[in-house]
Order: structure tokens, then C-alpha cells, then sequence
């Protein structure tokens, strides 16, 4: 099963996905990104980025060995296919936290992902701030509805909606949905077929 | 949110339901079933099942109130569509426990509700047992292969399968279902909707 966190820009998908691994006792694979930027003082190759050179990465997209990526700032951030196959070939769960754009990649080319979007902790009381007015410039007020009406259109093409309000909350309602997924009949199914075939 | 407990006669609904809502912190309601049987000692009406006379159930049956039903050995069993209806539209979420040709009724009339088949607890240990094959007679082999083989065509109509091996298990696989599928983006997309509407 891979399961895909994104989100909007801000609402702390990298902060809720290092509490869930920090939590220890995942049984699934966080798939690590490929980036062409240079490290920060104290990242890794191979912990926090795959680095690689600008043409490197080039080559992958030509050769279609990134399952997404997108270019930011200059630089390509993505997804290498290779690990993502290899872990789901040994029957482990591999878990992405890309961004909205990656995550619409993901699902053209992996409609079976768990697609859960992260949403901003306001959105909900969007509506109660905005019935009293007054107390914010209109200017303000209207940016953030559009912004809003964006978010939520994003947010169609997601299985799940998660709300970051607090990490501990955003992780245990992750936690869940990968725990109900694993249950879907049409997950464990072929399990069940191949027992009937084997048996008959 | 219509969510429908059902599985192969013998597996355990009735226990797993019981321990269910015996647990106490359920936050949706059990649809209590109408029957034209005869109360048993202590079976009280409107807590156990509605009691009716076979005339008032048929009566029900023809003017279309009842969600599903089904005859077993002369009385008739059934779930009236007026509480489902009346406590959905209150915001809650009901809870059906039912037998499969009933929960094929529902999935008729309800696809949005989540369906859920409790699984015998010997299903996925077939195999393993069939392997020793000598420590069974062959006409128990068959009978329960056969078996087998139909209850994972049931499954296949249903969205979980929850194995019934501890009836703690079971109950955790059932609340872990039903609080994913409250984060389902189909499920609270309307109350985002219906606010964006509200304040543009």
C-alpha cells in the first residue's frame, strides 16, 4: 500500500510526518526524496535527500525513474520510483509526504494510493471569523476565502481530510486511516483468493 | 453515516456488536431491529426489537418501511427505515447488525453506507490446517472449503473485513473504520462547501 500525506504550502506536512516516524513504532517505509539543491548543515545523503546533480536528475525524468517531481526555485525536488517498487515488492507500506502537485502525479500513475490531505486548522473556523467582520481588513479577509475555496478544491482529490490543528491529533488521525485501509477487502482479498486457489 | 455489521451465520455479530455499545463511548446509534417472533424472557420491546404482529410487519413491508428484511423459520426480521432515516438526518450515525442478505438489501438502497463482514476467525488458518491434511476426515475438509469458498464471495461486497479472532480485536477494527471513514474527504466535503457558499 503507499500511502501519500500533501497539502498546502504551510500547513506542516513535514512536521506532522516527522512526529509520526519519531513516534517509533511505524510498520511502514518513508520513501526519501530526490533533490538537485545542495545539503544544509547537517543533512545526509540517503537520510534526509537523495542529492544529486541537475543532470542527473534530468536523466531520471527522461528515463522514467521518478514516479513525481516538480521544480522549485531551480531546483527538482521528487519521488524515485525505484525505492517506492522495491519496498511494495516486499510487502512493506511506503509512505510519501510530497506536495500538491506531486501528490496529482502519484495519482494518475497510482489511482490504489491512500491519498490524505492535510488541512490548515483554520479552515474549518474560517466561517466563524468571518461572521464577525469587523474585526479583520476586508482585504484580509478576502484573500484568505480565496485562498479557502483553493484549499477545499485541492482537497476533492484526496480520500481523506486531516485536520493539523494539533501534530498529536494529525498523526493519530493518519494512524487510523492507514490502520482502517489495511482492513479494505479489496486489499486483503487476493490474499484470500490465492488460499482458495491453493487449497481447491 | 449508515455502518452495516454483517457476516456468515455463527461468526459473532451479535457479541462483537453487543461489546461494542456495552463499551460505552460509542458516539452512534444502534438500529434496533423489528421482529414478528415472540419476546424470550427478559427481551424487552424497543430495547431488544420491536415487537410486531405478522400483519403489521407485512403492512410495513408493502407501504416500503423497512430499510431490509428477511423470513427465518416463519417470523419475519427487519430494520425500520423510519428511526434510520430520522437519526441520520439528526447528524448521527447509525449502526446496523444484520445478516448478509439483509446487508445486500442495504448496499441496494444505501452505497454510501460502509459495510462491514466479520470474518471467521479460522478463514486465513484454513490453509495452514489443510496442509496436515491427515488429521481430517476428508468429508469435514470439503464442507468447510465449501464453505469457505462462499463466505469470500460474500466478503467481496463489502468494503472491511474484520477478522473475528478476540472479540476486543474485532471491536478496535470496527471503531478503527469508522473514525477513517469520518475523515473521509466525501463525507466532509459538504460541511466545507456549504460554508464557502456561506461566506462568499
Amino acid at each position: 500500500m503507499l500511502i501519500v500525506l500533501s497539502g498546502p504550502s504551510g500547513v506542516g506536512k513535514g512536521t506532522v510526518r516527522k512526529a509520526l516516524f519519531d513516534a517509533g513504532d511505524t510498520d511502514f517505509q518513508y520513501s526519501i526524496s530526490m533533490t538537485t539543491r545542495k545539503p544544509r548543515d547537517g543533512e545526509r545523503d540517503g537520510v534526509d535527500y537523495f542529492f544529486v546533480s541537475k543532470e542527473q536528475f534530468e536523466a531520471n525524468i527522461r528515463d522514467g525513474e521518478m514516479l513525481e517531481y516538480a521544480k522549485y526555485v531551480d531546483n527538482y525536488y521528487g519521488t524515485p520510483l525505484k525505492y517506492v517498487n522495491e519496498t511494495l515488492d516486499s510487502g512493506k507500506d511506503v509512505f510519501l509526504e510530497i506536495e500538491v502537485n506531486g501528490a496529482m502525479q502519484v495519482r494518475a500513475n497510482c489511482p490504489d494510493a491512500v491519498f490524505v490531505f492535510l488541512t490548515p486548522p483554520d479552515l474549518m473556523e474560517l466561517k466563524h471569523r468571518l461572521i464577525n467582520r469587523g474585526t479583520e481588513e476586508i482585504e484580509v479577509i478576502n484573500a484568505r476565502i480565496k485562498q479557502a475555496v483553493s484549499e477545499i478544491k485541492m482537497m476533492r482529490n484526496y480520500d481523506y481530510a486531516v485536520v493539523n490543528d494539533e501534530v498529536e491529533n494529525a498523526v493519530n488521525g493518519i494512524r487510523t486511516i492507514i490502520r482502517s485501509e489495511r482492513l479494505r477487502v479489496t486489499r486483503v482479498m487476493p490474499d484470500y483468493e490465492q488460499m482458495i486457489g491453493d487449497v481447491e
